[in-house]
């Protein structure tokens, strides 16, 4: 089929665009390249070293054989340019990951927080204004996150979206109803996500959009097995304060011989995936669409659980580094438990790829290999989540800090 | 106290600005006449005649003695202006209104529908950051609309806000949560102000914002003590297929002697408030603010529930127009049950106007006396709800509609 990816440029985009295109899809990738201008805005890049879009897609060619499309194009800012690509490609389906992804980033000013806002909803929304203006019923599944739901669950098993609750009628009655899972975001960035389900639930009920949700975990990994193909095809590896997540950032410290820094006690237990996973899921995904007039389908894609503190003493006992505790900026209970249903994917031939044997690759492969191009300044976090939290800002010198 | 009233200008923000002014209140209007070009931009204009913001606040000044200052400023573009304006001012509280607010305006087309999320997500969340940003610890009031409940609400009694559901934890127990009260908007219109009220918790709880949601029902009348002191103080009335409510509509088709035009079988029930109560319940607000820390404080600022047809036998009753059904372009349920607590409000000393009470005076006073201003062209509606409804658009000619 033909597959529009929004944001195909990215660190999920690239490897899912190289996936299905190694399917036999016709992919367009259709980006406006606000991550590597964001790279230059924070002074970090990527620790691989990753060529522009044009070479990229150059190289898969020559790799592969095989055409993918790139576009310059701001799904945020320019709508018109959004309908007449649809209307001129009528692409089958549409996956959806151009949107600012980093919590941190987007907590970083009152600009990255209004940035981050405007952005992703109006990326959103255009998305679904021009589906229904054109008329076509391409199938969108849009990169959503775990941390829609919040992490405080009641001990709830976190089910796919939906949460069947009994509610008390006019009369008295107790009668059972299915809702939106009620979210508790814990960043900007992640109410983003809150406020694009509301906007999938009344598109596919008002205009019968066809739409999926991946609720996904934070993604480890870096090479998928197209991306390993070439180097040109690299993926993007972030390791810096706002971009890294907590796994990348340790990967580094480790690498570089620095202690293993772990905010507040490391009891924030969070959900993961490999990138290997992620770009199957998509696949998955799009074979299983849902039908016209459907609620949004909803999957969480994500296959472990892990506790940060636990991250960072398999990272430490595979590579001999140290850990070390500091203060957490982030607004969050210290310690929680997460219980996630995955059944979804898994019922539908997902093969996990765990933490435990994929990690050392990543050590070795990512980032030892790449640690001559690392700038260590940049792995601490120093976006706060609370105007209360300013004065203790942690020190960006001597020492770095990495985190959940 | 100093109270900032954004959208003063507007149905709503006059008279409450009027209302807060005569009760002592330092008010500063902050509006960017967005509802006027909006007027330009439909060929359609207040019943009565209003005059400018200048000319108002002039007009309130010599009529009661009181300083009512006016800035023009678009919040949800200029985020500057209102940080140095907050700044500048320091307001005790700001009372929020400026937002697009009318369900047919924002489904008129893609431009409509992207303006609306855009202007009053960008709006609301300007104000969030704002706040944050500036350190001020300003009770924010807004106004909501009992429309993010949806109106099919499974014999339920709308809660003011919150509901109280059973989940099952991953232990098999059944526990108590209380949660947001699950959304189920009818147009983009009010799908922004589901996404207000996504904003509003997150920023509650990470910034211990201050925050009071309004969850109003449709207003009606358009006189209060203040605007009718002189006709230079006026408030808008709007009878068009966009701005106008069904009540409005309804009355002028009555003073113009047409046939009052219900949208299906009329057995659509919504909720109504009049305008004096409206500026009565923002002061009761504002007088009962949440401490900081508290979660978002939510009524829902109604008084009374009606069927459409019901409404239209009202007003067929005092004004002795017929009534005739016509195809509802709205994508609903055709009849529907609602019960609503407005326990808040009542409890802290609310005394409702009545529709039984109210109506008569408003087809006399307003309807009748300014009907040689009417166009009469622009009572119906002509926004549809989906695209497959687009054949099927009630003409303009010969024959006006109007609904709910």
């Amino acid at each position: 089929m033909k597959i529009a990816v929004l944001g195909g440029d990215g660190f999920c985009g690239w490897p899912a665009s190289l996936h299905l295109s190694d399917l036999g899809h016709d992919v367009l990738v259709v980006d406006n390249l606000s991550r590597r201008r964001i790279d230059e805005e924070l002074g970090a890049s990527s620790l691989t070293p990753i060529v522009s879009p044009q070479e990229r897609v150059a190289a898969w060619q020559e790799v592969s054989g095989r055409t993918i499309t790139f576009v310059e194009l701001d799904v945020a800012q320019d709508y018109d340019g959004l309908v007449d690509l649809l209307l001129a490609q009528r692409p089958d389906a549409v996956v959806h990951f151009a949107e600012q992804r980093a919590a941190p980033y987007s907590m970083k000013s009152p600009a990255h927080k209004r940035y981050t806002v405007d952005n992703n909803v109006n990326a959103t929304h255009n998305l679904l204004a021009a589906l229904v203006e054109t008329g076509l019923d391409a199938h969108l599944v849009h990169l959503g996150t775990m941390g829609v739901y919040g992490y405080g669950t009641a001990g709830m098993k976190i089910p796919e979206g939906y949460l069947p609750v009994q509610v008390v009628t006019h009369e008295g009655e107790q009668v059972e109803q299915e809702i939106l899972y009620p979210t508790n975001p814990g960043s900007v960035y992640h109410l983003t996500k809150c406020l694009d389900q509301q906007l999938f639930a009344y598109y596919a009920k008002n205009d019968r959009l066809r739409i999926t949700d991946l609720h996904q975990g934070i993604v480890w990994g870096t090479h998928t097995d197209q991306t390993a193909r070439d180097e040109r095809l690299v993926n993007r590896f972030d390791y810096d304060g706002d971009y890294g997540t907590v796994l990348n950032r340790f990967l580094m410290q480790a690498a570089v011989g620095y202690p293993l820094t772990v905010h507040g006690t490391g009891g924030q237990t969070r959900a993961f995936i490999h990138i290997r996973d992620m770009v199957r899921c998509v696949q998955i995904a799009l074979e299983n669409p849902p039908a016209r007039g459907d609620k949004v389908k909803i999957f969480n894609q994500m296959t472990q659980t892990h506790r940060v503190r636990d991250l960072a003493e398999l990272v430490a006992g595979l590579s001999g580094a140290t850990v070390e505790m500091v203060p957490n900026p982030r607004h969050e209970a210290a310690e929680n438990d997460l219980h996630v249903r995955n059944d979804t994917f898994l019922d539908l031939g997902l093969e996990p790829t765990f933490l435990e044997e994929g990690l050392l690759l990543e050590v070795e492969e990512v980032a030892r290999r790449y640690a001559h191009r690392a700038d260590l300044e940049k792995i601490p976090c120093t976006s706060v989540w609370t105007a209360e939290q300013r004065p203790g800002v942690p020190s960006r010198h001597p020492q770095p800090v990495a985190g959940g």
